[in-house]
């Protein structure tokens, strides 16, 4: 391997400058005159030199990645926060170390990683380790920020959608649509959006004299939710709207409650989701969601976990991004 | 940032042992005895030292990094080939540095990227960079494997699906069913995915005696997929058989045949797409499609590209890994 690339020290050989003219001449912000850097240029371009991020990383102390932790790819709300959180982060110089924790993985193991690969900050987008491993990171003096989650751990950053609000804003819809037996879907038990939404959910309930008609666990997973879809339809006085805690589990519901069960969407039972994917507004779907913005909870999480690296002093922010109840055929007849 | 990590300097003093018997006990298969191994494991444990992956990068010239370039994650098939290729690469010890070309950023900035984070290896599944990315990796030294594409420049190596033979099998599958106006919809039109799937798809029906009754560009794109759909519908005889070059498409095409139109699938239209996605099993879509198994094609992958890395003389080879047609309730009632 050796020889391949260009070394500093040949291209300052070949522009008749000094290393460190050479160095200055691709350190962003540093000293050095026009004339001077378009030598260096010309030299580098002719040899082909490129500044190797990794050495830097070792003099600078900064690797120019962010780990990302990431789990649940099925759910189609990740794949476009990863395409956002990419597009963010490189704008901004940075590139994504990408850990799909597997939950047998666990916290230890995967923090293992992401210090042996000095990350310079943390992104943990992941359900189930994402306490400890915030906790395991902030006391290796790493800057890390939940994406989609929360901790009662004091001191760490996140952004995260309008989970409460947004349940309140479903429970109100089913009300205003003269549903009273209205049933819930958690996710996965511990994770602050299930917590979140069930939450609101109740509340919006409660302000109409209501209390849950049901509830099941479908784990965020498919098959999990079509099992506790199952369960619900089997009571003796099934529900008549469900809340599922995301869409993926409300895609879920609405292939048991039509094609199992037979019963019409919404006329026998209104269905909603959580996230606004793109499946929810395929015509066949039609699913009632309330809309977290991607793009923007990844634009403030770039800008949020990039700011606490240059300012480590920062005051630790709790972000939470505006969503909106987007309508569809699920809950409503057109 | 400094003194925040136990040098192995420290270790090697708290052990009482000389620095390169710390560095041979973190180096997989150096010699070490078993007792002098425990003794420096203990003082690392204690000092919570890490071996430095980048600074050992520097030594042995492996980051121990693969990059990704993918896009385009909107199609349902890349998220499952992400995470699959994740998790085939960190059981091998390697990490995903996961870079999403945007088609606006172009091969050199991305070449650039790799070259300046020392990728080891790069993994291409991106639709529209692939081949002149490619040749560029090769020139640089950096093995390089094409997923899910293949280019007509010698020496690269692929994995692909069975594009041509699962073109071929879904125009057998609409020739069975009595349809006789098959239209194509094509993807990306430079991508090998789609001129092979199309190549099939044409081979199927001429042995049928039968020529394409229509033909649109999708792009790969929802919206595009649906635009080429409602000009095909617009035809004066239009198709009764619609085969798109991946599901996402399809889908889009499903939403405006059965939505815009008020046509019956498959009564009026019969309808197909590629890759098996999971949403082509969701009871409200019911997609005939052409799968890729994006878990073993991911295995090949990663197994071919450290193989490469391992032995850079080994021949290279173009993987084709077999698929199966699911028919479903897009082109046959149950």
């Amino acid at each position: 391997m050796e020889g391949k690339h260009a070394t500093a020290e040949e291209v300052a050989r070949a522009a008749g400058v000094s290393q460190s003219a050479v160095s200055r001449a691709f350190t962003p912000g540093a000293s050095i005159s026009a004339p001077l850097r378009a030598r260096v240029n010309a030299a580098a371009d002719a040899l082909g030199y490129r500044p190797n991020a990794i050495a830097r990383s070792l003099i600078t102390s900064r690797s120019r990645i962010v780990g990302v932790v990431a789990a649940y790819l099925h759910n189609h709300f990740y794949p476009s926060v990863l395409e956002a959180l990419s597009r963010e982060l490189q704008a901004r110089g940075h590139q994504i170390l990408l850990l799909t924790a597997d939950m047998a993985q666990g916290a230890d193991a995967t923090l293992d990683t992401l210090l042996r690969y000095r990350v310079d900050a943390v992104i943990l987008a992941s359900v189930t380790l994402s306490s400890r491993l915030a906790q395991a990171c902030r006391a290796a003096g790493i800057p890390v920020l939940l994406f989609n989650r929360t901790t009662r751990a004091p001191g760490v950053a996140s952004v995260t959608g309008e989970n409460r609000i947004g349940g309140r804003a479903i429970a109100r819809h089913f009300v205003a649509l003269g549903r009273r037996r209205a049933a819930f879907i958690a996710g996965v038990e511990d994770s602050s959006t299930s917590r979140e939404r069930e939450r609101g959910f109740l509340e919006g309930l409660a302000e109409a004299g209501l209390a849950l008609h049901g509830r099941q666990v479908g784990g965020y997973r498919y098959d999990g939710a079509a099992e506790a879809t199952r369960q619900l339809l089997r009571q003796r006085h099934p529900p008549d709207a469900i809340f599922a805690a995301n869409d993926h589990m409300a895609i879920a519901a609405m292939g048991v409650v039509r094609h199992d069960c037979g019963l019409d969407v919404p006329g026998d039972l209104a269905l909603a989701g959580f996230d606004d994917t793109e499946p929810a507004a395929w015509p066949d779907i039609a699913l009632t969601s309330y809309a977290q913005p991607a793009g923007e909870m990844a634009r403030r999480a770039a800008e949020a976990l990039l700011s606490m690296l240059d300012r480590p002093a920062l005051t630790v922010r709790r972000q939470v991004v505006a969503g909106r109840l987007i309508i569809r055929g699920s809950s409503q007849a057109a």
